[in-house]
Order: structure tokens, then sequence, then C-alpha cells
């Protein structure tokens, strides 16, 4: 199974329900987990994950170092990946990962692991940098409007969802309907704070945390300006669909279809 | 083989050398083209093309038809690409064909048609769309800065390449570095207008028409702070590796060689 865990950042260290369900897909006591730090300009922000992911129950957990792109792909970092049950990517800037990154071998080992069935997860800046092209930054506001959602190329770890975070504390709607009005083979996923939107083999995305998680689907789009529209107007989107799942929720995106937790139905 | 043929805009219909080499590649008087006009807002386009390429001998050539998402993925318009021998996508707005064909039938069908082999190729909005994440609008000007590019999700021919067109006239250098600095990992290609980098396998681009192609390698960055850059200011990279190549010359990505027409150096 390939799985993603991005989460909508600002994660809950108090009460750490997402970071022991990342232990557990990892493989708890078991688990290798290989942090990477480079999005945060913070100097402890590995070492406070290592601190948090050992005193929770994690077998291994290491940081993979690497300040610069010329020290990117030394066998050491190659290894420490290639044996790993489980990725973490911190939050940050997530411009710091592509532009460090972009092209190396360390990349080139990220996708592998993926591939080979390694957990890929991470918050913020880390669950937008697992989009092939992904949310670099941009503004708020529920509406849409030309020029408010900036893309830049992520790791690619799946380009069938473009992950968005923060996403109700910073009303960050308008833009991800713009992205996906642009470009409607892709389907937004908007993660609110202390939640995640596990993605599983590129198709069913399941909620956990405190939060909701927003997909939009532009499958159905009649009719948009998108292409059109100059000087930040508000854009126009006919047909869109949109989901709020709260956890327990999950959405299938072959079939397109959202269910709800069964306890809620029942009520 | 898989080929793209990526046009910089502006091609000479006086003296057409771009198209009589698409011709070639389509396969002559066997050829069965079929022309995607929808990035253009004037109604005569695909007409035009048809009309040129009949001229200069082309066997068949035909329009897909499509003017909504609704009406994307008819039986008529898959089987057109099933048989296609080329792809032509012509001038306009690229944002018009990602938020029309994005996620549809239709693009589904022109992936797999380049994956069997159909040449596919287009000028300026039709070059930028073949890259998997595209420049879909942005500044002029030499000096990279921030927010100076405007990426979406193109249709995803290439990752491995981003192109631009109307390179030198509209004075994209600073856009495309800008680019391959926020991501490494994809090499630029700045087409000058009546000019083609044509690509073979994802590989190999070669130079033909009457201007040059630039290509800004990346893999060679030794640091950059576009990842820190805000207001427009100007972006710091070090390490950019940069050939200027004229018609006859070409690159390898595998390698990143740059080879320069024998006859030149010779001189």
């Amino acid at each position: 199974m390939h799985t993603l865990m991005p989460i909508g950042g600002a994660i809950n260290h108090e009460n750490p329900d997402i970071m022991r369900e990342f232990i557990r897909r990892a493989g708890g006591s078991a688990a290798r987990i290989v942090i990477l730090p480079q999005a945060s300009a913070e100097a402890g922000t590995g070492a406070g994950y290592v601190k948090q992911f050992k005193e929770l129950g994690a077998g291994e957990v290491l940081i993979l170092e690497c300040p610069s792109r010329e020290q990117a792909g030394t066998p050491a970092q190659i290894e420490m990946l290639q044996v790993a049950s489980a990725i973490f990517i911190t939050g940050g800037t997530q411009m710091r990962i592509s532009s460090l990154f972009g092209g190396t071998p360390v990349e080139a080992a990220l996708l592998e692991a993926y591939q080979r069935g390694c957990l890929v997860g991470g918050t913020s800046a880390g669950a937008s940098i697992l989009s092939k092209t992904m949310i670099a930054y941009g503004q708020g506001g529920p509406t849409p409007r030309e020029r408010m959602v900036q893309f830049v190329p992520g790791l690619g770890f799946t380009d069938r969802f473009i992950f968005d975070q923060h996403f109700r504390q910073r009303d960050r709607l308008g833009r991800l309907i713009y992205a996906v009005a642009a470009y409607p083979g892709a389907i937004g996923v908007g993660i609110d704070e202390n939640t995640t939107a596990v993605g599983e083999d590129d198709n069913l995305i399941t909620v956990l945390g405190s939060g909701a998680v927003t997909i939009v689907d532009g499958s159905q789009i009649s009719a948009t300006d998108v292409a059109e529209v100059t000087r930040r107007k508000p854009v126009a989107v006919a047909g869109l669909t949109v989901h709020v799942l709260t956890p327990g929720s999950s959405f299938e995106r072959l079939t397109r279809k959202a269910e709800l937790p069964a306890l809620l139905l029942e009520e």
C-alpha cells in the first residue's frame, strides 16, 4: 500500500492523536522514522519531533541532515531513506524543500521510498510539498480571484490531489477553488489545523483529527472564466462539487463518492 | 519514440520550415493530424491551420471540436485521437486548455496518444501546456523576481522540461530562472519565436527554426534565496548552467550536455 499523511499544521502536541496514528502506521516500536526539517528556518525543529516521536513509542527516529544542494545525495542519506518505514516533513516554507531537493538523488530516494510502501507524511509546508504541482503561497479569502494562488512544482508523490493546509483557520477556500478551476484534473484537499487527510493508493482519503477536510472536485465544472479574468477580479465557476468531511469521513477519487461516519447517519 | 514539438509562437507562414518539419514527422502524405484550437479565442484559428497543413501536403487534417467540458470525451473525439499520427495545439491562452480538458477523457486520450508514439506539438500557449507544471503567465524582464512566474498544472506530457515561449522577444529569461530556482528538478526551455525545441523520449532536445532555444539547467545550483524573498524583490541564484542553442544544436537531459552544430565548430 502507498500511504500519504498530509496534516493541516498546528498539531496539538498536548493531545497528539495525529502523531500516534502516524507512529502506528509507521510500525510502532519497530518504526524507522526519518525527519526532514529543511522547510523550517528554526534550528530545533527536527530535534523537537525526534523527542516527541520517541516519547510516544516510535522505534527509531533520525533526522536527515542536508543544509545545501551540494550535500544532497550522500550514501548515508540514501541508505537512511532506503530502510525507513516512514518519512515526516516538517512545517515551514515549502519552496525551501522544492528548491533544495528538486532534481537531486534525495528527491529520487524519497519517491522510491513511497513506491515501496514507506509512509510519507508532513505538516503544513510538509503537506503542500507532497503534491506534484503544489500551492506554494497565495492569498486568503472565500472568493476565488485571479492570481490568488501561486503554484510551484512539488515533490510529486501525487498528481491527483492538491493539498492545502491551515485551511479554514486561514480562509483558503477561494484559492483552492481557483486551483481546481485552473486544472480540474486534480482534486483540491483543504486540510484544517490538527487534522489529517490520510491518502491510500492515490485514491481513498480518510479524515482524522479535530477539524475537517474540504474536498473540491472540479470534474463536473460546466463553465468557468478562470482563463479570462485579469487584475485580481473574482473568478466564476459553475458546477463545482464540494464535500466538508469531518473525522471518520472518507472520499474515494475513482468513484468521486464521499462517505460520512456511520454513527452520524444513524442519529 | 515519444516526440514533443513545442514551438515558440509567431510561426513564419511565408517560410514555413517548422510546419514542414511537423508534417514530415507526422508522416507526410500519410499523416493524420488533429488540431486543438481551444486555446485561441478566434473562431478561424483551427481552419487556418487545416488549410496550411493541407497546402503543405499533409494527408488528413481534422479539428477536434470541443467548446465545453460537458462535450469533452465523445466517442468521435476519442477515436480521432486514437488514430492520429500527430496532435497540434494552437496558440492563445494555455489555461483555456487546462481548465477545459483537465480531468476529462480527452486529456487521458491525449496522453495515451503520446505514449503510443503520436507526435504532439503546439505553438505559444500550445507549447507551454505540454509541461506537467506549466508557466501560465508572468512578467517579462531579465532578472528573476519573486512572483514573476505563475504556474498552473498543464497536460503533463513531460515533468522534466518546463517550456516557455516568445522567449527573447518578450524578455522572459528572468521568469524562467525563477521557475528553475524554485524547482531545479525540471529544466527550463525558453523557445524563441518561429523556433522549435524538438524533444525526443523526454531526453534529447534539438533546435530548428530561425531563433534560439535557451536551456536553464538548475542541477548545479549551489545556493538560492528563492524560498525567502518577498515583495517582488530580485532572487539570487548561484550555479545555474545556461546554454543558448541555435538551430542544429542539441541538449541531452540525462548527460546535461549541449552540442553545437559541427559546422560551427569547424569554422
